[in-house]
């Protein structure tokens, strides 16, 4: 039974009262979330090691890290350390994309190596050996693509993006009103082009209720939608986007009856004024379930900073209801991300989900930025390093310093401005 | 003649031209912004080598960069080299803020270096000048600071930031509903300081003639505010905040009835959905001039990332209606900035204002991220990295990207989105 059935049922989990532990809130509102499909717990239940995480409303918005090799570099030690990185600098969940090399091995030993949540998006894995196997992406089959997406279900993944929510419909659209980037998605263009050069229906729609019986054999969560994101701020919410996202929500629903946990994966590049809209949309068009956005990066024209263009869609998107944030890496646009590039993006996603959550009133939000104006009041920099986003970072900038004093704020020297109008408003301060 | 009165006698003056061409923009448009004051042009009568920029509604977003020695740290070439790299980073104006050192030295020089309009806060001197030869800070005269302020405006500073707005009434404020952080404003600390140490009011808000004087003799636009804003989250829109808003926008009203171009400077961190609420009370309050912002920082516990903490501010509140932007590098609340902080500062702020500049409507902003999404689209890298905001880092990253042909996106490799659907869909790509 999935967490979805079971809260149905009045049932508390012990990944319910995990959650609640984690987030600080009562069990029974898990519940209710999770009953209502506002909430999802993802967790596969062939996962022995996974500490489970809950998406949705209510709750601390979540940052998900991706790693993965890519065909023309397969470095599983590499990917390996990315994945310590991306914990260390406080994921609460990661992708594991990999499209080179032994693909199997490498979710494997993800799955192995961390306690976080592990999603995949198992499209890439089908379209590859499609082009190994069966002389190129469009000559997948249906029963190939099930078979793959079973077996990273049965391998413990705990959540799947998959790009059911694209078809002719969509397509047509996308026909009818040229985009400057077309699909950006690289599951929704394999799909797209399987379905042009095939004349075919997306079996991923069209066979759907395969993709349920899966999802409830394991529990996996459901990430539906993307296929069809806009790549440019000049292509957001066209009408193919927008196709995309009503069939999303019909396939939410579909979801949701079955017992299914799900939670929908959105943009991608919106202008800022655009992103309450997008996010409310799905919203109202997808039954309130849980929205994963990847982003939102605000502006086109920042390729190595794309960290902070999504910093601040993110933020924006997150204070408007998006509840889960897919980091994105400095090299996004230019290469594969390195290791670097992983922390980067990890910290910028975490800037931008604890902004909004300071706004959305997460358990320990608004006390966590308390804490560190007192240290900096106090001029306590023991307490300010280790109460930072990045300790490490703050240490080390903190370090190369010109002040010779470990007291004294570097910033004012002798005229820091604290100091001054502590003595005269009596206010406590250190005793610098 | 200020810019302001000449405006108001219908002249259309050699700045307002050269600030309608750079804004791509007709001059009478210009003109009507400075006669309302919601424009200001920032260019001192005395300096032959600047070129003027201006700064308000309907101009494209501007970025400050602040430069300066510390007591502790006095390296004039270091900070020519911030200088240099403020520049060519793209920064719209300096300020130059040293406080150790020979400061006479660093104005002038930073004003003959650079076309860029300068800023300065000429209380910075008074005090320390009133520590060295006065005894103490508290030891300052009104005659000493406004000699350094005549001395700052005669040496062809284009703006200043005065702390004017600060009186007994607000330290009152402030001592019945304590704050977090008091003042960390280091001017408005020391003129606090010095208020409560002599039990006399402020002198630049109680002679605030003798600014205003100054200002029209040399066309220098005054900044007014900031003296208590607010340093902490939990201290945002305090009721000392908003009484100091409040004599702002008396002293600006005074300052639009003499000719004086004027523009507000503000906070700070406000958490992200206090935003608009802090910019539209200030444009309400203050005559709607142009407002000039430090951040805003939507969080206080990312030390080390504050210019992401700030580029996600800045973004709303340029939205909202801010205009110019002073920016924040990673050292905030760490160490004094070096060069290379300057320059994180200084694009990360360039992406707030830009992409607020989308929203707004700021012409050319389109037309960027169209072009650089087409480039995007047809693989065409080196106009990729021409078109970046840092084209020097976009070139480095993608140098060190693993695919080896220059013509497919190193993310995809052979999997590549754009190829697989524009193939299908007849778009036009690149032959790769």
């Amino acid at each position: 039974m999935t967490q979805a059935i079971q809260a149905r049922r009045g049932i508390i989990t012990p990944e319910m009262v995990k959650v609640a532990e984690k987030e600080r809130l009562d069990v029974e509102f898990i519940r209710q979330g999770v009953t209502a499909g506002n909430i999802v717990i993802l967790r596969n239940n062939q996962r022995g090691n996974v500490e489970p995480v809950g998406v949705g409303k209510g709750l601390r918005t979540k940052v998900n890290a991706s790693i993965g090799t890519s065909p023309e570099h397969f470095d599983m030690d590499g990917e390996m350390h990315k994945l310590e990185v991306a914990v260390k600098a406080g994921a609460d969940t990661i992708m594991e994309l990999s499209s080179g090399g032994d693909i199997n091995a490498v979710r494997k030993m993800t799955l192995a190596r961390t306690k976080l949540p592990v999603g995949t998006v198992p499209i890439y894995q089908a379209a590859i050996e499609a082009t190994d196997n069966l002389g190129g992406v469009v000559n997948m089959n249906a029963d190939q693509m099930f078979a793959v997406i079973e077996r990273h279900a049965a391998d413990g993944a705990d959540f799947m993006a998959l790009h059911c929510a694209i078809n002719h419909d969509v397509i047509e659209r996308l026909r009818n009103q040229p985009r400057v980037t077309d699909v950006v998605s690289r599951g929704g263009a394999f799909l797209t082009g399987w379905m042009l050069h095939n004349q075919k229906e997306n079996p991923l729609y069209e066979q759907f209720d395969r993709i349920l019986e899966i999802a409830l054999k394991y529990d996996v969560t459901l990430s539906v939608g993307d296929a069809i994101r806009p790549g440019a701020i000049a292509d957001s919410l066209d009408r193919a986007q927008v196709q995309g996202l009503i069939l999303v929500g019909e396939l939410v629903k579909r979801a949701l009856d079955a017992g299914v946990q799900v939670m929908v994966e959105g943009p991608g590049h919106v202008p800022a004024d655009q992103i309450q809209a997008t996010i409310l949309l799905q919203k109202q068009l997808c039954h309130k379930v849980p929205y994963f956005i990847l982003g939102n990066l605000v502006t086109d024209i920042a390729p190595g900073y794309d960290h902070i263009t999504s910093a601040i869609g993110g933020t924006i998107a997150a204070i408007a209801g998006a509840d889960y944030i897919c980091y994105v890496t400095p090299a996004e646009h230019l290469r594969l991300p390195t290791a670097e590039d992983v922390h980067e993006g990890v910290i910028a996603a975490r800037i931008a989900t604890h902004a909004a959550d300071l706004v959305k009133g997460a358990k320990g939000a608004w006390e966590w930025d308390l804490e560190m104006s007192k240290a900096r009041k106090a001029l306590d920099w023991d307490k300010q390093i280790s109460l930072a986003i990045d300790p490490e970072k703050a240490r080390r900038y903190r370090a190369e310093s010109n002040s010779d004093t470990t007291k004294a704020c570097s910033m004012c020297g002798d005229f820091c401005a604290m100091k001054v109008v502590s003595q005269y408003l009596g206010t406590k301060t250190s005793d610098c």
